[in-house]
C-alpha cells in the first residue's frame, strides 16, 4: 500500500501508455499524472519520459527526476528543468536486452541471413564464402554501460572489437579510441559499426553520409555495416538511405529513427537492406525498474546519495 | 614442396571438388584421387569424405583414415572399412562457426526475427513482449565440442542453457541430462532445441514428432524451436513439416536435411515458418584443416599418438 507520509510521485510520460508505471510506483507512494494547480508541494519525486513541458517547473519541492529509458536528452528539451539530481534507468535488464539486440544484429549480417532468406526464397542450396568472426570488426561507438556489456559478448563470440568514445575508455580485449583525432583511425578499421551513443549538442547528427563513408568497405563481409540502437537523432536517416545506395554500407539494422514512429512514407521502410525496429532494441520493462527506482526514493530520503546519476555539463 | 620419401595421401571426396584440398596437401606429400590398380602400397593415409565405396579396402599399407567435416557416420556406412585409427576434424575454426551459427539462430527466434520483417513489410510500428534470455531456456542435445562451446556463449548471452547427452556429460552453469531415462525432463523445461548429436543407429530419427510434441510449449517465447545443425539423418523432414503445422513447433532453423541438397518439391524450402541454410552452419575450410591434418601424419610417422579419434565402438 501507499504511504501517505512519504512525499508524492509525479509520473510524466508521453509516446506510451503509464499504466503499468502507474500500478507498479503506487505500491509504496502516491502516484500523480499531473500535478495540483500552479505549484505543487506534495510532489518529492518525477519518473518521466519526454515529460509535458513546464510540468516540472511547478514542483517546490521536488528532490529529483528519474528517467525512464536510458538516454535523457528528452530532460535537457525541457526548458522548465529545475537544478535537481536526474537518475538514470541503468536496469541490468535494459543493458541485457541491449546484448542481445547487438550480438543478434552482428550475427545476422556477419552470417549472411539476408541472402540465405532470399535464396530460401529462390529455393537456392549454395553456400557463399563465410569469414569467421575473428576477421570481422565490430567497431562500438559509445563505451559506457551499454558498449561495454555488448563488447564483452562480442568478444566471447570471437569478434574483432574496437571502441570508440569521446574520452577514449579503456577496456581490455577492445582496441580504443578517443575522441574527434581518432575517430578516423577507428573508422577505417571497422567493418560493423555498433552506435550506442548518448545524444548531446555533439553527437547529434553524427552519423551522416560522410562518417558512413569512412567505415572499412573492402572487407572480408562484402561492406561496411550500420547498428543504430542508440538514438534516433544521432543519424540522419536520408543520408543511410544515400550510403546504401551509393555502396559505401552493404546493409543495416536500425531500432532508432529521426522520427517517430517512422513515418510511413520514409524510404527506410522499404530499403531492401534494411531492417528496421520500432525502438524495441531493449525494452525498460516496469516490472523490472520499479522497485529499483523506489529503493533510490526510500534512501534518499534517508540521506543516501542517489546511483547513477546524469552529469548535467556532459549531457549524459 | 612434396615430399616422395613419405608415404602418399589418398584424397577421396563426393559431393564437392576436392580441388583445393588437393592444392594445401601436395604441399608435403604425394596425393592421389585414385588408387592406383587392386592394391596400391604407396599410399599410407587417406582423407575422406563420403568415399567411394571400397576405395578404402584396396590399401594394404594404410594407416589411418581422416574424416573431412566432424561427422564420420559417412565412413562406417563403407563396407570396405579398414580397422585403422579413425580421426576426426575438429579445428577451432569448425567449433567457432558453430558457435556463431547457433547463437545466430537462438538470437533470431528469441528477438522475434521473423515478426519484424513481417511487420517492415507491413509498415507496422509495434513492439510485441519481449522476454530477456534469462526467461528463455535454450536444450542442447549433444554436449560434445561443440554442444559445450556453444553453450559457453549462450550462457554469456544470458540464456538458461540446458544440456542432455547419451552419457550425461556435466558442465558448469548447464543443467545436465543423461540417456533416455532423463530426455523427458529435459525436453518437458526446453523452449529452444539444439540439435548437435553425432548419428549413430540409435540418434537416427531421433527428432521425430513425437519428440517434438515433449518440448516445452507454454513458454515465455509462445512455442517451441527447433535448431538442427548436426546431421540430417537425425530428422525426419515430414515430422518437422507436421509438428510446425500442429503447433508443436513455434519455428525452426534447419541446417541439415534427409537429403541433401534439400530436394526442391520439400514443403520445408516454402514453409513460412523454417529457415533453411545449405549444410552452412560450419564450413570446413581446408585452409585452416590442411596444415594440422599434415602435421598428425608426421607426428604419427614419427611413433606419436594420434588426437581427435574416432570411437569405433560408440561410432562417432
Amino acid at each position: 500500500m501507499s504511504d501517505p507520509n512519504k512525499g508524492r510521485i509525479l509520473l510524466s510520460v508521453t509516446g506510451f501508455n503509464p499504466r503499468r508505471w502507474h500500478e507498479l510506483l503506487s505500491v509504496r507512494r502516491e502516484v500523480v499524472l499531473e500535478p495540483a494547480g500552479e505549484a505543487d508541494p506534495s510532489i518529492e519525486y518525477a519518473v518521466v519520459w519526454k515529460q509535458k513541458p513546464n510540468v516540472l517547473s511547478r514542483l517546490p519541492n521536488l528532490k529529483a527526476v528519474f528517467s525512464i529509458g536510458a538516454g535523457v536528452d528528452h530532460l535537457f528539451a525541457d526548458p522548465g528543468l529545475p537544478e535537481v539530481p536526474i537518475v538514470r534507468v541503468v536496469a541490468d535488464n535494459l543493458t541485457q536486452y541491449m546484448t542481445e539486440y547487438v550480438c543478434w544484429r552482428v550475427l545476422d549480417h556477419h552470417r549472411q541471413g539476408r541472402l540465405y532468406r532470399d535464396q530460401q526464397k529462390r529455393k537456392v542450396w549454395h553456400e557463399p564464402p563465410q569469414p569467421p568472426a575473428g576477421a570481422v570488426s565490430v567497431g562500438i561507438m559509445g563505451l559506457g554501460n551499454l558498449g561495454r556489456a555488448a563488447a564483452k559478448v562480442l568478444l566471447a563470440l570471437g569478434y574483432t572489437v574496437k571502441g570508440w568514445s569521446r574520452t577514449g575508455t579503456r577496456m581490455d580485449g577492445v582496441e580504443t579510441f578517443g575522441g574527434a583525432g581518432e575517430l578516423d583511425a577507428f573508422l577505417a578499421g571497422t567493418d560493423i559499426l555498433v552506435v550506442l551513443l548518448p545524444l548531446t549538442p555533439e553527437t547529434t547528427g553524427i552519423i551522416d553520409f560522410e562518417l558512413l563513408s569512412r567505415l572499412r568497405r573492402d572487407n572480408a563481409i562484402g561492406g561496411a555495416v550500420l547498428i543504430n540502437a542508440g538514438r534516433g537523432r544521432l543519424q540522419k536517416d536520408a543520408d543511410i538511405a544515400r550510403a546504401l545506395d551509393e555502396g559505401m554500407l552493404r546493409e543495416a539494422s536500425l531500432d532508432v529513427f529521426e522520427t517517430e514512429p517512422l513515418p510511413l512514407e520514409s524510404p527506410l521502410w522499404v530499403h531492401e537492406k534494411v531492417f528496421v525496429t520500432p525502438h524495441a532494441a531493449a525494452t525498460s520493462d516496469p516490472a523490472h525498474l520499479a522497485g529499483p527506482m523506489l529503493d533510490q526514493m526510500d534512501a534518499f530520503d534517508r540521506g543516501e546519495p542517489l546511483r547513477n546519476l546524469v552529469d548535467r555539463e556532459a549531457g549524459y
